[in-house]
């Protein structure tokens, strides 16, 4: 059973976190680490049998996109705002808008947009080393390269480490990275956590660099924007690319 | 006496909406149209004897800013966000986010970056003609020129016009120019109303287009996006260019 | 039985076209259309159950590249090079070449590349017009937006409308778009057609545009175009974003 | 007193080279270095009581630029063209350009724009490390960012350590950064000099440099520039952004 | 003998103006409508037996390159600084930079560079309809396109109809596309005039047009910025792309 | 006599690679690598008279790109396809394109193009230092530098070092480049031999590399896109920036 449905039966608005991999134990950490006012907040998470267990590629990425779509396609008008949980440009974030009206963030998108208003100089902290040619890449298609961008950086660990090590080996790994790399060497002034398995540990990491580096955890980026965006009565135009197939 | 603050003195946090001109009446048409959950909103008008009454240029711009700073500049402490409304790269913004490190939105870049995720063809609906060279410019300075930017186009009414004409004339013009200009002519499938002045009309606006299309108002946006960066602890960063000189 | 397989059992390159839409006449246009000297050209259709009738957006596309890599995935060894035939940034493209080190060409950058170097300002003739925002958004997201890129147009007609409506009602209709949109009112000198259903217009096209136009048709560039990289032992590269994961 | 005017009473044009902040040593120094054939040399520092001593970032930007126009507003009418020497994109430039047509130049623009003919890879010496952020910025604001720009190197040395600290130890400093950082290890083929306090030291820091290398002093060419336009009747066009208001 | 020495046999510096065509009576109107205060002007004409009478594309503009490289290779010592007066990324430019430190300024980058401090939307009125393409192609390598370029328009006449159609039918031609077609329909705020045979002809074209629009003549904006640059000791760096061979 | 002439007379395509410098022996050493079914191969060399020995700059390649010129000027009719093998933006290749409605295939082009389609981090492998600003400035012009581009690296051999020191210490050199330069320090996923005289060393260098790493042969992926071309009929446009003057 792919939903975890909120219990709140109030009026507030709705909004689905979706994780499109199979991996319950990401979606959980979302759902311990997320706190919304005001709203009801249902998570699911993508199939077993046809959803990879972590994201690593195009061919995960358009897989994990089809297995999520087969089952959410007819239930979308059940929420007024998506959270797509997968830092890349996963296609599950567009074809979900062609679907709906309701407004649909992605964890890549959000807090990029975010940090061009607190900082010049984002950097992203991300998994594998696979990560940082597809980052690169997503990041450049979606225009959001800045003028002084300070890159894609490694953390050397992969996305099932961030659940299966041990969390002071997790921590000191993300910490010296951000620091070290993306702070000290590609001097960044803003560092954006580049995987949904990374959510919640984005105070421990600023507080290993510098005082007053920011650093955004994409899930909360992605479902803050969400909300404020339903708040405003935002919708997905529905004229250009997102129009109604 | 340029401060209105609000009545509230709950623990929420504090916003204070700076109007950088010294029409009060501006102002006033914000305090009538915004509303914001669990916050408290405070507003702000630029001082009529060193500020313009509406800012028409890079002159009226530093001046305004100049004016702003000298009073708000040992008082920024009071405040959990600002959003400043002026729809233009207006200074103050990064003056302010020098001050700070609350988070500082200006009208111009944040329904900029909602419309990125909302659809992929921004058009931008301003004032007189004066405005349509000067925003081309301010986007660009931002790099916030889409890939298919549908550009700026100028609704022929002066900004204190918006105020001083009859409602209905206002809202006829702003109608056409969004429906034949943006839409039909440069196929824009977001439109942006490019002045604080235009707050609240964004629903007439729409209403006037074709189904589908989405027409954000600018202060709404800035202030919803100012809200839920303080939501989620957002800091402007102080390492780069805004470290505090 | 969704593979067409070329007779020829010589030892000369095997290429697999692949159409991802269920459409079989789209892919019996291409069979009847193309030529290669010492290739085995194989074709494949994506299947009736899973895969849509035509590709009209992201979900299509989506929809239709899992689809196809249901069937592939295992089979990918049996050819030296690949065609995606989807005029779009179809997802397939990039998934394929993380799955093999074969060269995969997609029929949207094939003859955008070929282009490049016959002339300085390249339009696309497309179909309905949903597709001219999604193709301008896939061109700009594959930086082959030109510094004088003439656009994108739309005949009007719907790619289903290429094999039902009686073809001289399609070529006039082709043909005026190509020499009053494209030739005379954007300046293009190279004609991209941008659909695949368009395999064999080709000629047709220039001979109705002034003399020194050229007109390309997708698939046989990208045919071609990969069959050059097969004879000059061109691979994908298996260390950048294609590694295989 | 803010200005210094030139004794010459001929009928030569007249410049004024502006000090955008108030300490009178970098005036000197601009007023010692300083030669032009055939023009009348007028200086202003900015006033004390309102603008800072150095400029450290975009609150002293627009703080000088306010009270800068508070005094020269009324004044444009008397010179033929203006030099703003402050290194940066320092808003009094265009504001200026707002009040009069007569050329203004800017100490940033002048260097760049004749750099752009001198070589391929221009780097930029600067004094703090905070201004490095603060000018890459500047510099892609606008738009003079080059495909290969060698970037901005700090020289460590604070503005108002230019003229308090000994002279050998600030050319050490400066020929050594100039060398190390931007000639070797970014292979820059022009250096620009970066602050309006490096004036006339551009020969000290070629001679420190490979034979064939060039270095541009900003406030030269700032002047030089605006004269030569002055020579062929350039003035700043009154149609686009800097319309008056 | 292609050479027209000044006579004046002062000290002061020496510029050689060259035309790379062989059409002597464009370098005479360029003899005619050129002064520059304490400067010594000399002109060169391409030899008519191996440069073409005009350069009406590539061909010609290589050709004639190599034409002058032969006779000028060995003089190049002779000059304080270069202009060369063909408007367009002419190869003797950059060829020319390679062989001497002194300044080299072609007639197209100077008054695009100057453009850019005077205005914000600047178009250019070129000769015949194939310089449209060919100009929009240069000035995009030369990466001179601004954000907000206007583009460049036809008169329709070509190179040589400008010395030889009766100067009223020129000019009447000429100011007609220049307000229409630049100033009205495209807004530029900025006219280049495209051909060096168009020297002189800026003061009544700006007549023709609103107050306040500005027209550059190019040929007299590279003369005045290599004169400037000579004046400031500007040498063309001998480091990087334009290193001695 | 600068042609070598294929002994073929059968009715297959003509296609002539021009070696524009007047060294034999680069010709010689792309007459043994080269191979291509049912194509007539010519050769051309540069005559010596006029002609350079090799390469250095833009100086050199105007005067070889007009030595070619005149030899070839008439004869252009006789082939069906043209590869211009010097690695660089050449003014040969669009002169060329004027000349004729053939394909024109530059060997820096051609590889760039194909490297687009194979992998998504590029760089290129050139011969002396002077090399890499030059090239970083064609590539620039050209508009190939990709979004990730690893950039160009200096092998410090001289082109005539490729022909005269031992195969065994230029193999090393270049191997070592390759792999640690533009490999291991700068991420390249592709490497493009950038250089007339490296044909045939591609196999030898990938095989230094990690496996996966692809190296392309520019001057066999310039004759394949060549004949690709053809084979499908392509032409040169006539109307744009190519039309015949």
């Amino acid at each position: 059973m792919p939903f975890h449905l909120s219990a709140d039966q109030s009026a507030c608005p709705r909004v689905l976190v979706i994780n499109p991999n199979s991996t319950v134990a990401f979606t959980e950490a979302m759902m311990s680490a997320l706190r919304a006012t005001d709203v009801q907040l249902d998570f699911y998470t993508a199939p077993t049998d046809t959803a990879p267990a972590s994201i690593e590629g195009t061919y995960d990425s358009v897989v994990s996109a089809a297995a999520c779509l087969k089952e959410l396609r007819t239930e979308v008008g059940k929420w007024d705002g998506f959270v797509v949980a997968c830092f890349s440009a996963h296609p599950l974030t567009n074809a979900l808008r062609e679907l709906t009206s309701a407004p649909v963030m992605s964890i890549l998108e959000a807090p990029l947009l975010y940090a061009s208003t607190l900082g010049s100089r984002v950097g992203i902290l991300t998994t594998s080393p696979r990560w940082e040619p597809l980052l690169n890449h997503d990041v450049a298609s979606l225009h959001l390269t800045g003028q002084n961008a300070a890159g894609v950086v490694s953390s050397g660990l992969k996305v099932l480490d961030l659940e299966s090590l041990p969390r002071e080996q997790v921590m000191r790994r993300l910490c010296d990275k951000a620091r070290e790399e993306l702070q000290d060497r590609r001097q960044a002034d803003v560092i954006v956590l580049g995987c949904a398995g990374m959510v919640g540990l984005d105070t421990a990491i600023r507080e290993a660099c510098r005082p007053g580096m920011v650093v955004l955890d994409p899930v909360r980026c992605a479902l803050e924007m969400c909300v404020s965006l339903i708040r405003i009565g935002g919708k997905t135009s529905k004229i250009g690319i997102y129009a109604t197939a």
